[in-house]
């Protein structure tokens, strides 16, 4: 097979895991958050900050912002067909989002092994800003998301 | 005052500032999560995982997971009713949730200064087994959460 | 066998593990690390603050404080006498330590599997004021320390 | 004053405040830490793994690469001039170092405010192996580390 097959094979089955995930994750739907951008190893999600995502202060709830990141890490890690699940993570907040805010979590793979990877997720909002950084390690369990002939 | 009193009014600063933080917090009124406890930097809450907390693995989703604990931290730091946000936090997902788990945070203060403020929460379910370990740093910003006479 | 010789065996096993560790460990010995108290999933170690441990601030420097944390972690959590190795770590750095102070770190063991560990440990001087909090997450790879009849 | 005189000066203020670093610094003067590169908010920095910082698995300490790479870490975050320190700090090892290795630690600036910052420091080997991923949150403390005329 020559690169280009593999490469699109690849392409193909990022997909069809990211789908395969979808059709399961309740969370991600219930919060609105939705799948742009799917690649191996790579994933950019968007949620808008509703008004039942605010906290105490009148800004965004840190756990909405989390799961917006956490949802992208999960997508980007389990790309590659193989059921992976979050080991830790940790975030810095940087900035906070407001209520009509719409952020964009972007996962990019800093590192993987057979068993461990490590991904970087970068939140924005419509400005461009910085709202949050968070480092995910994954750590793959056993069994696939689909089937692959 | 004696230290009695001293420590009737913290309490009763606690209760009030966690009053004003649930008035206005409407991530985890729409979460179900509930107060159970709250101290001057201590607050226990709790949460049943729902079928719409659950992920693309069938198992509770990790966002909802640290949003009880992100939850947990707040209403411990900002305890002494001054306007307190999240730095940075970490989590270490220990075991999985699934649906229809009753969860528990439990926050407690491991450093408090001036400003900053490190705290640590361990989420665990109906059977006491532990979920996760998380832990937050915390940063006073201006302002109090309720006026004191 | 018994409960207390069990205890006991796996007691004689995390000292012999330690002296298999000591054995090899250049760079605690360099730095006049000593190990005081170890147990299965627990270890006590102190380090001296010596002149050529100070940073450009004139203070100890964070990576010697680090190492001292991370002696005591690999340390407790090799007592099993499966060799262990860190994969992540994590430290929150308190309050200064000077030339000359004692520093004590403590490690205990917050979660175990047969392949992965969470241990926290406690930096503190002779004042026992608390420097520096630690967690660490290590992995089990192939192999033992010492032979076991 | 004009752009390219202020980056000039800039500059120029990076690698005083480096000198005024070094000078005091005796821990990575012990450790044959040398300062390759320095620019604001950037800094690279080289070790040799001596037969003193090895561990007691037969590779280079944990402690040792931390240590590595908090200086890079020290060095980019005080390269405005503004007394800074680490108040915590994260790292993931990717792979073991061995004695003869040349390990090299690049500091970036991640986010920076008034008071706060965000650093990733990437450790390679001489093969440009990566052997660990840091990151550490510093903080700005009162004075500076050269006097401006």
């Amino acid at each position: 097979m020559s690169d280009g097959n593999k490469s699109a094979q690849a392409q193909r089955l990022a997909e069809r895991a990211a789908q395969a995930l979808c059709a399961n994750d309740t969370t991600s739907r219930h919060l609105g958050i939705r799948l742009v951008e799917i690649r191996p190893g790579y994933a950019r999600m968007a949620m808008l900050v509703r008004a039942d995502m605010v906290n105490g202060h009148h800004i965004c709830h840190g756990g909405m912002v989390f799961t917006l990141a956490d949802t992208a890490f999960a997508y980007s890690c389990n790309s590659y067909n193989d059921n992976t699940v979050a080991a830790t993570a940790s975030i810095d907040f940087l900035a906070p989002a407001h209520e009509g805010d719409e952020l964009t979590a972007v996962a990019t793979e800093l590192w993987r092994t057979r068993r461990n990877g490590i991904y970087e997720i970068t939140v924005t909002n419509q400005r461009d800003e910085r709202i949050a950084l968070f480092r995910g390690r994954s750590y793959r369990i056993d069994g696939q998301l689909v089937s692959v002939e």
